[in-house]
């Protein structure tokens, strides 16, 4: 990994015994970072404290001395657990005094939603009295910004889509003409290459040898089980530049990683299908065992999908496969339900009974129990049925977990669909 | 909320630019802190660093002034990044050393994967003087542990089941008996009531006057959309104290919330309704048209589902209800395929066709598209089989997101199922 170009340093803050105590995650954390990193702002780093008025104007004094920059979210609220602006005041040595733009803001916010307006409520609007307010369009607690010992900082709300929302329309350009200051700022960009079917150690030793090859632009990778998104970023003064220097590098990517890169612009999946049978005024019918719904539940999460999708039998029992689909009994006799064969069977039958022009199949052993020695839990049957002809193959994947191996025969199945539309 | 009731404080401290620059969101901080408060330890504050010697070193010497112990993670592997022990070494003044235990063991490890052990491998085992190793019995880095300017320092590596496997095997109980030295440890539980079908807003404000009537019993939330929990959870000295307060704590949230709550053991509302449709011997069979496979596919997450689920018809097209599900003509035609009489066609087609027991179906408008002034999107028309007679439902959510819509007419449905098995 390399750093961010940049001069200036800020710190995130998160604030909160839930956080503390892990009871949440900080993702908050994690998204302010990602889009300070994207500015081309560095992260000194994060720090998290309970609701501790003391404690937390502790943190702030030392943040005041080490950074340029913070960003301090949480405890904005009308709680007595929300002591932020107080935390503020104390380490900045001044009073707090109701605000009247906040104020202001509050009694209409609540003459809006048609209620009058609480003590409690207003408590939000009572700050640090150098504070400036950072209004919120999307909730109650407003935001501050003030300097405390030469340090920017902003006070946002816990609430991630409220925090979000601030950052967006405020603080990120507001920390990027403080970056600015003596410097140009860097352009950002980033290429995500997504792919299936190898196991991330053999994607990590497939790229151990670009590193250096790639010039400035960094290399990461992202596991979405059962996908692995391989993810181009750089910064530069020059954008035609940086965008060549990204298309070298994911070249190079596409060298190594051949056919098992699916998508090259985060489009999942079901959505690189959806848009092939949308390509090809094409249907589609599905016919699931062991994925039970997973894959049509993954269709039908890409709006507009209605255009192509027509149909799941979601076939658990041996009857359902029979009754629904028109699998042969003596089929299921002599190969299992588990087979090329009844795979073949089903997809065939989920094309006949709604006409549709693809039809894919899916029949296996998620686990935990079901397996044997010769089909062990892992294994899978993909049928495809298309207007070019039918065929079906079989895959053991090494997971002995239920969800582990739904996940992959959904994924497996749907990049089965995908090789047959665009014919490989 | 409440605070852990203890005297020994502990810092999390997280090393990583991948987990600074918010590439990867730090779930290690919250899996320790969740821990750390279930032994009944108190943390005093979490920090993240870049992979850079001289910060964390900094940093390390910081906690070590503020903390009694610290849990340092990541950084602990065998390339150029892997700066932990150096900025440990630097921090307290000590040099490095192959330590022989670890060499030793890294030297054993290589040997049994029948590989040898390279000068990367074995920089792993170059830790500080002063360090006694902690053997990783689950991957190559050792961690190590280390009193640094009074304040005991445990190293371990980033890779979570690695540091999971460290935590449990050594640091919680290393950590426990540093706080029992001068008291008694106090005992932890917590019990989980979920709910389904009342929005955060109005959860909070039936609950808000329990705070006082609970006693040491801490309430908290989480919502998991469209699922809330509500956590109960307490420390105390002797057990039987404890759970009745939590009993009595439980028996006000269940005054408050009553007909809402569907489970009180942490089971999701598909393990609910598999465990009612196991204890009457009854089969399942869904038909599903908005919500795409994902009931199906909820229902066969479960282990074991195939005792009682059959099928399901996932027709998202108007034919596919036609010819799956026998639904007339002249019903779409007259009422459209969002309705209660679509839905008891859909219901009573997918009893008949399976002859299932028990038959749920499910239509409406997840969006974004498909709205009409009468039937907005967020309307599902719930429908349902049962061996006491046949019913439908109509509802509208007040979700314009097609996933929040799929997500809670799944769960409506679900719930509408458990209600109907517990004959209410």
């Amino acid at each position: 990994l390399q750093k961010a170009q940049a001069e200036m340093k800020v710190q995130i803050i998160s604030t909160g015994d839930e956080v503390l105590s892990g009871a949440v995650v900080d993702s908050n954390a994690a998204w302010i970072a990602g889009r300070l990193y994207e500015a081309g702002i560095a992260v000194d780093c994060h720090v998290c404290v309970g609701d501790d008025r003391g404690h937390l104007a502790s943190v702030i004094c030392q943040a005041a001395g080490q950074a340029d920059a913070a960003v301090v979210t949480g405890g904005l609220g009308p709680t007595v657990d929300d002591i932020t602006a107080q935390a503020a005041a104390l380490a900045a040595g001044v009073n707090l005094k109701p605000h009247p733009e906040a104020t202001a803001y509050l009694k209409d916010f609540f003459r809006r939603l048609g209620r009058s307006v609480s003590d409690s409520d207003l408590k939000q609007a009572v700050l640090p009295e150098t504070a400036s307010v950072i209004l919120n369009p999307v909730g109650t607690a407003p935001g501050f910004t003030m300097i405390i010992d030469g340090c920017r900082f902003f006070f946002l709300p816990g609430v991630p889509f409220e925090m979000r929302k601030m950052m967006q329309d405020h603080v990120i350009s507001a920390l990027k003409s403080l970056a600015a200051h003596g410097r140009t700022p860097d352009f950002y960009r980033e290429k995500r290459l997504s792919l299936f079917g190898l196991p991330e150690a053999k994607v990590n030793e497939r790229l151990a040898d670009l590193t250096g090859r790639i010039g400035n632009v960094k290399l990461g990778m992202l596991a979405e089980f059962p996908v692995i998104h391989v993810k181009l970023s750089g910064f530069g003064k020059n954008l035609n530049d940086l965008d060549s220097s990204l298309e070298s590098a994911a070249s190079l990517v596409r060298e190594k990683l051949g056919r098992f890169l699916f998508s090259e612009t985060g489009q999942s999946m079901e959505e690189v299908v959806g848009r092939l049978l949308k390509k090809q005024g094409a249907t589609l019918a599905l016919a699931e065992s062991c994925t039970g719904g997973l894959i049509s539940s993954r269709i039908t999460n890409v709006a507009g999908s209605s255009d192509y999708f027509l149909c799941s039998a979601v076939t658990y029992s041996n009857e359902a496969k029979i009754r629904m689909l028109g699998v042969l009994p003596e089929t299921l006799e002599a190969f299992g339900a588990v087979s090329e064969q009844t795979a073949l069977e089903m997809a065939r039958g989920a094309a006949q009974m709604s006409k549709a022009d693809y039809a894919v199949s899916v029949t296996g052993i998620a686990g935990p129990g079901g397996g044997t020695a010769q089909k062990p839990v892992g294994t899978v049957c993909i049928g495809v049925f298309s207007p070019k002809g039918s065929y079906a193959r079989r895959y053991c994947f090494p997971f002995e977990n239920r969800m582990a191996n739904k996940l992959v025969f959904a994924e497996a199945a749907l990049n089965r669909l995908r090789k047959t539309l665009i014919n490989k």
